[in-house]
């Protein structure tokens, strides 16, 4: 028998965790810098909390959810988005009764979507998104786009390409929704089985769909820009005037509609144009989703957000071959000549590491020589011998590698002075 | 249609994923001394890595896993526990051929179990653990005792017990088996279903049954350690001699086994003692597993682990009264007086967090007096305020909260003058 990670999953394993702490640590400080504060939402939810009835066209939520009975009978599902778990916490928890508003949040979390793996498209990813709920200003618009742009800049990236688009409020999209249906309805059997479908639910689609993309309806398709209202449109050049007086530079694109179906008013995608990036150049997106708390059984609430892929985002920094900053080095290696000298080892390990100081020893049973190798192989910066004379003395021999300096120590002075080198007298207790 | 979090999982809202960071980060520190690698595996294996074929009589895999088929009719679970993936992924990528050996990882990770929700107890809960695997020295069975205790002692809890046993070689608990076979057969019709089932497959676990607990059998059952051959009990010996040194005060219990069947020699649970802190008083527990690899397909490899509860663990705090120190202020809020000082604040805001310092603004249309209701309830350490005459004269006015001074700065200079506040000068970029 053969045990595997299941197909379109992956392990991350210390070479690569490093950079994954790194990306999320970096991230964790924007958004501390930003004032948005973390949530967790469990893995899966009532499958109804993805699944809300007329309007899910979406391939997401029509083909692609890890849907499953518990052993109560109860239908749930493991999350393949973030906004709607996390308005669903909100209106669960009456964060809409808080006194500070707007709700700003940011999440990190595993997604789930039954599809067929390629290259940078897993069944199960990581995201980093954000929600912010109870605000209609299109300030906050600016403010969350500048936030996920700020994510990348402060990880090296710097071909980016970021696209907005506003998809109106429920006036301006149903005016666009008959032009469209008006527009492709003379061309429905031309379009693939999966747009003759969205066609009646949810034209908008249409112009997202790979496989019509060429058809010669889809250039002249009416614009949603074109079928704004007047607030629809004062709206979206107010974000485009913050986003100008943040110096983010943006390229509006007609045909931006994102995958999942509650959106209205801004949309946005941010793009990477790194060379030999691959095909599918998205990073991050997200947009205004006004509606979807009540949806979720709350109470009328603005809200806006978006979900960055986290495999993503580490292709995107070896594209442009930025590298992470990562230590392997470690402070203090232990060696010891026999037996007994090995029981003063495992004590010495175990005091340095409760003041503070990274250390560590053979567990193999090696011979001096053989400890050495691994102290060198570990990137030691200070081995510690414990040897006969040491053992007779109670000293301790400390060899700076890097500079090939050695000295000889009293044990009781020892942690001073190793405390003192690694960690400049701070460190611990 | 009410949408609620499925029974048995919980949300963690703004003010407490603080506290889940901070637990988090503490325990990555005390990592990063032991020189331990995060792991991450995904949230579910091919069911078959949890469910070895024989032998696995424990409730976890019996009962409470979340089982499912993919849409491609492949049975997957939910991870119930944490040893097994990362084994799995050990024997997958061959780190077993790695130069550095032992190969020391930790992971934080989600676990499932499809169990009756109660106090402390979650279908869906939080661990952290460690796996050492590749070597079969006695100190490592001490160093992943010295990392638990340092995780909770790192925080601060004092009330904690460890208790230790030894379950043993293969052929010591053979000869256990038989004798426990033996000494409880003539009760067999005495004890609970369970425990006549596991008679036959693993009459170790009847000890640890909690429905028999009373059966007067319980108390003149043949101890585990009784049976030890002579390397099995040096071993343990060894074990405890290396606790000593460490300065780790501990109990032998005698019937402490573990709840999943692949563990041998030694086993370990690290229990609260804090008042109140409720029946089930388990923190921690773990023990060696060697023989495990080989059972998913590996090479033979000894290996050692144990998983901590964090939900436990913050209730381990609570009972303690340990505080978690969680900063609630704000560093800057920016106030403006009108719409276009509003244009003026989002972009001073965007530039601060460019600039490494932490700040918001309104986003709800407030006048100044809401803004600074507002700033107060952020407990904003600056306010910074775009009055009437800021905006004419191109300055703004930082007002410090903690002691109510004033001062009206060139715009150009309230940058350096805010990161010289904020950061002590070193600020970002």
């Amino acid at each position: 028998m053969s045990y595997k990670a299941p197909r379109g999953t992956a392990d991350v394993l210390p070479g690569d965790s490093r950079k994954w702490q790194w990306v999320e640590e970096t991230i964790k400080q924007v958004c501390r810098r930003f004032h948005y504060e973390e949530i967790r939402t469990p893995l899966f939810e009532h499958t109804e909390v993805f699944q809300r009835g007329v309007g899910d066209t979406t391939d997401i939520v029509q083909k692609e959810m890890y849907t499953f009975e518990d052993r109560g009978g109860r239908s749930i599902t493991l999350r393949p988005e973030g906004t709607a778990p996390v308005v669903r916490a909100y209106v669960e928890h009456k964060m809409y009764g808080q006194a500070n508003q707007p709700t700003k949040l940011y999440y990190f979390a595993e997604m789930f979507r039954y599809e067929r793996p390629q290259k940078g498209r897993m069944r199960q990813l990581n995201q980093f998104g954000v929600e912010v709920l109870g605000s209609a200003d299109p300030a906050v618009d600016a403010e969350v786009i500048d936030l996920a742009m700020s994510c990348y800049r402060e990880m090296g990236l710097t071909s980016l390409k970021l696209v907005i688009n506003s998809l109106g409020d429920k006036e301006s999209r149903e005016n666009h929704r008959q032009a469209l249906i008006a527009h492709f309805s003379p061309h429905k059997h031309e379009l693939c089985s999966d747009c003759q479908m969205r066609l009646e639910n949810n034209p908008l689609r249409v112009l997202d769909c790979k496989q019509d993309r060429e058809h010669p309806a889809m250039r002249t398709a009416p614009s949603i820009l074109d079928y704004l209202n007047d607030s629809s449109r004062d709206y979206f050049e107010q974000v485009k005037e913050y986003l100008d007086v943040m110096g983010i530079a943006y390229e509006v694109d007609k045909n931006l509609v994102r995958g999942l179906d509650y959106y209205n008013h801004t949309a946005f995608e941010i793009m990477s144009e790194a060379d030999g990036f691959g095909a599918i150049t998205t990073l991050a997106g997200g947009g205004r989703y006004n509606g979807l708390a009540e949806q979720l059984g709350g109470p009328s609430t603005p809200g806006i957000g978006f979900g960055m892929g986290l495999e993503r985002l580490l292709m995107a920094l070896d594209a442009e071959n930025q590298v992470i900053p990562v230590d392997r080095s470690l402070e203090a290696y232990v060696v010891a000549v026999d037996n007994q000298a090995q029981k003063e080892a495992v004590q010495l390990v175990s005091i340095l590491r409760k003041y503070g100081v990274q250390a560590d020893k053979d567990y193999l049973g090696k011979k001096m020589k053989g400890q050495l190798k691994a102290a060198d192989r570990y990137l030691a910066k200070y081995v510690l011998i414990i040897g006969e004379n040491e053992l007779e003395d109670q000293t301790v021999t400390v060899k700076e590698m890097s500079t090939g300096n050695q000295e000889t120590i009293a044990k009781d002075k020892l942690i001073g002075f190793m405390k003192e080198k690694c960690l400049g007298g701070k460190g611990h207790e």
